[in-house]
């Protein structure tokens, strides 16, 4: 097992993913995609919508604000609960979440029990705590004209400035609740039937860490499935066979990394009867990789009392009325590129010296193939290249050219990159024309004639 | 020409575009997209990155966090500049942008000149403003552990919350500018390259207006085209050129909608030494659809100067250094949209009756082809329906089932939608075969066998 570090580090030097903000020395929790990055979760974020909508007749995809009315995290519940313990050091007024200062703190820890530990504040060394306080991980902002000193105003610009206040999405959920109605009746599907969305999230973590595993910013893809409510169980079966499915068939994710967690009913959301989280095993531990929820009709009804609104669905055969029960798989998208890439991460021996190697399975690899010419300051040799690399990018479209440094070099930073094969154009090509075909997994090289590739 | 409230219509209607919200009341500036939305958008989306990024070799992808760090904006000049005048109604407290208010009235209104018009408010009808103040129109929020009552608190809390602002990005293209030396650093490409990069940016419209011309909430497509400084003529002329090609060929906009604006001079930002807008002739009027910004080399400029990194590049073969010039072509995806729809939606005759029509390109439509059994309660024509449309799923993906209503009521759903072929199973097919395909533009019926299409 390799160190989250190496992969950081490989993410960053070969432009997989860079620190956010990187130029003004970052900006904590956020994580910015470079251009091997951003095809690598391109292609993660387009499987899985061809696998969960285009190729299925009975999900919709939806793509709501971020910017949601405030009512929307009051019926969820959001505002209420959203929350973590938060501590203040009264010495140097560092912040922290009194649950990871020690061993054995919950999230319900009281003041009295926390100061009891007389825990030393990581910054400063002293153990001069204040009160433990909910801490909203909601990120919060002003929608509509409210200037800066409107908070500090006479009490009427206070209370206008209150009723702006808004909410950047904490999850991309209740954009497919909110608009349940909407696609009920404008296209009124049969029933089960899901709607999906991919989408960014925000949660104002206290202390971000793990690379993209905990991080403030995030891209979400959830769905909610509409089922009838004597019918969950057998659609919570389906739903979870299917995420297997697309983790180690779409995603080629190694299945005996992947791990099954019955979330015992007392550590379950009230609302929920079944939660089943889908476990990986990552460079640093065994982590939450996605979760797949029985939600009840908790939300809908939620949306219902609190927007007046009717959220029954009419069976078109029966003309049975009901409000429809909710089976939620929803994954993290950078939770799994990291476990794709902790997948893919390895470092092995070639002819004598080491080398790292991203293994990624052939259709997530940014590029397919790389071309070269042996020689770069060979013409003959970089026109017949220029040839096969025209060719093959007409076929295939992620191809890239390296005619940078030696040979050896250009392996292994293909082999870092995870590009599957590297076509070389030498001398011989010139004789006959084949061309040398370098697998990335084992090293071998063959001849073939470019066409064959 | 059709209004934009047709458009607004059929959109709600059809499970193109809601209303932000729309279950509680709305979320003035925001939209969602409902399945055939989130589908046509993802299709544009998918063909500008396929045309700039996957398709080229100089232009190369990134997707950076909406969070960033503060310090982006005072350099950007975003901080002290990206605002609106804002004027307040002394009686109601309503606000209102002051040059929005009367003809004529310029952002750099005077509050006395401004006075001097007696302008009513057009909440209350009063004529009692107080100062204009400037607005920043970018959102704001707290990054870390900051609790509500801080800004209330002594002034170390206020300091502390202070420090800890950061914005909503207003534009995706400081998340290009920030990974420039990334991308160098771990790509080296040769120039001329572009970075381009696709995502959310955020407005705090003070009125926002016009549909999703003037959202809260948009999605955006820059590229930044890092040009020598000696070569931004003809770079400029090429990338100019480029928006044609895609906006005319790729997404089938009517040329004789499309109109150059050569910015003058006095109206361009300071820095830039050109600037073209490309207009189109929306429902209601001639507004921008996108931009070609010279920028030269003001954004590296600023950036090297407030991170005191260093912004040049040097050339492979001559070894020159010297930090890039910028054309940056712009794009907010949603003006995009509704250009696409505008050019679209008509309304016109067929068989004597008045129908709308969403006369959408082939490969931009949701749907390519709707299947229908002629008759639903006849289960040999269901039958064969079914085989036709798997048939037709399998070959194309985006095939839709219609068996509601009426085949005349089936029709029109269809061409609202947009769907360019309808595929009806009757009694002739279970004869000899054929399948009667309809025609979206001409309302045309000819028989086919299934293979054929």
């Amino acid at each position: 097992m390799n160190s989250l570090e190496d992969i950081v580090s490989l993410c960053k030097r070969r432009g997989y993913i860079f620190p956010g903000s990187d130029v003004y020395g970052g900006m904590a929790g956020t994580w910015d995609f470079g251009p091997l990055g951003v095809a690598l979760k391109k292609k993660i974020m387009d499987k899985w919508w061809k696998f969960f909508v285009e190729d299925r007749e009975d999900i919709y995809g939806v793509d709501a604000a971020i910017l949601m009315n405030p009512k929307t995290w009051e019926a969820s519940g959001h505002t209420a609960t959203f929350s973590d313990p938060l501590v203040e050091c009264k010495s140097c007024h560092g912040r922290f979440r009194a649950d990871k200062l020690a061993d054995g703190i919950t999230e319900s820890v009281t003041t009295d029990a926390f100061k009891a530990l007389n825990v030393k504040c990581p910054t400063c060394g002293k153990s001069d705590w204040g009160e433990i306080r909910q801490f909203n991980m909601m990120f919060s902002t002003h929608v509509g004209a409210v200037l800066p000193d409107d908070e500090a105003g006479d009490e009427g610009a206070r209370e206008r400035a209150k009723k702006s206040i808004a909410y950047l999405r904490p999850e991309t959920a209740q954009g497919i609740f909110t608009n349940y109605k909407n696609v009920v009746d404008t296209i009124y599907p049969d029933m089960p039937f899901g709607i999906a969305q991919q989408g960014k999230a925000f949660r104002n973590e206290i202390s971000p860490r793990d690379f993209i595993l905990r991080d403030r910013e995030c891209s979400q893809m959830e769905i909610e499935y509409f089922v009838h409510p004597g019918t969950w169980e057998e659609n919570f079966e389906k739903i979870l066979k299917l995420q297997h499915e697309f983790l180690e068939g779409e995603m080629g994710l190694d299945s005996s990394k992947i791990h099954e967690y019955e979330v015992p009913a007392e550590d379950r959301a009230h609302y929920s009867k079944r939660t089943v989280d889908i476990e990986f095993d990552y460079p640093n531990g065994k982590e939450e990789l996605m979760g797949v929820a029985y939600r009840t009709d908790f939300d809908l009804m939620n949306i219902a009392k609190a927007s007046g609104k009717n959220m029954e669905y009419r069976d078109k055969n029966t003309g049975e009325t009901y409000v429809p029960h909710v089976i939620e798989p929803s994954i993290g998208v950078e939770r799994l590129i990291l476990a794709v890439l902790s997948c893919a991460y390895a470092e092995d021996e070639v002819g004598g010296s080491k080398r790292v190697v991203l293994r990624l399975p052939e259709d997530l690899a940014p590029y397919r193939f790389c071309v070269s010419p042996l020689l770069k300051n060979k013409p003959e040799l970089v026109e017949k290249a220029h040839e096969v690399y025209a060719a093959l990018r007409a076929k295939y479209g992620n191809v890239t050219w390296d005619d940078s440094g030696n040979i050896g070099k250009r392996y292994r930073k293909q082999d870092e990159i995870g590009t599957p094969k590297c076509v070389v154009i030498d001398f011989d090509t010139l004789e006959d024309g084949t061309v040398t075909v370098r697998d990335r997994d084992t090293a071998e090289q063959v001849r073939v004639q470019p066409e064959e590739l």
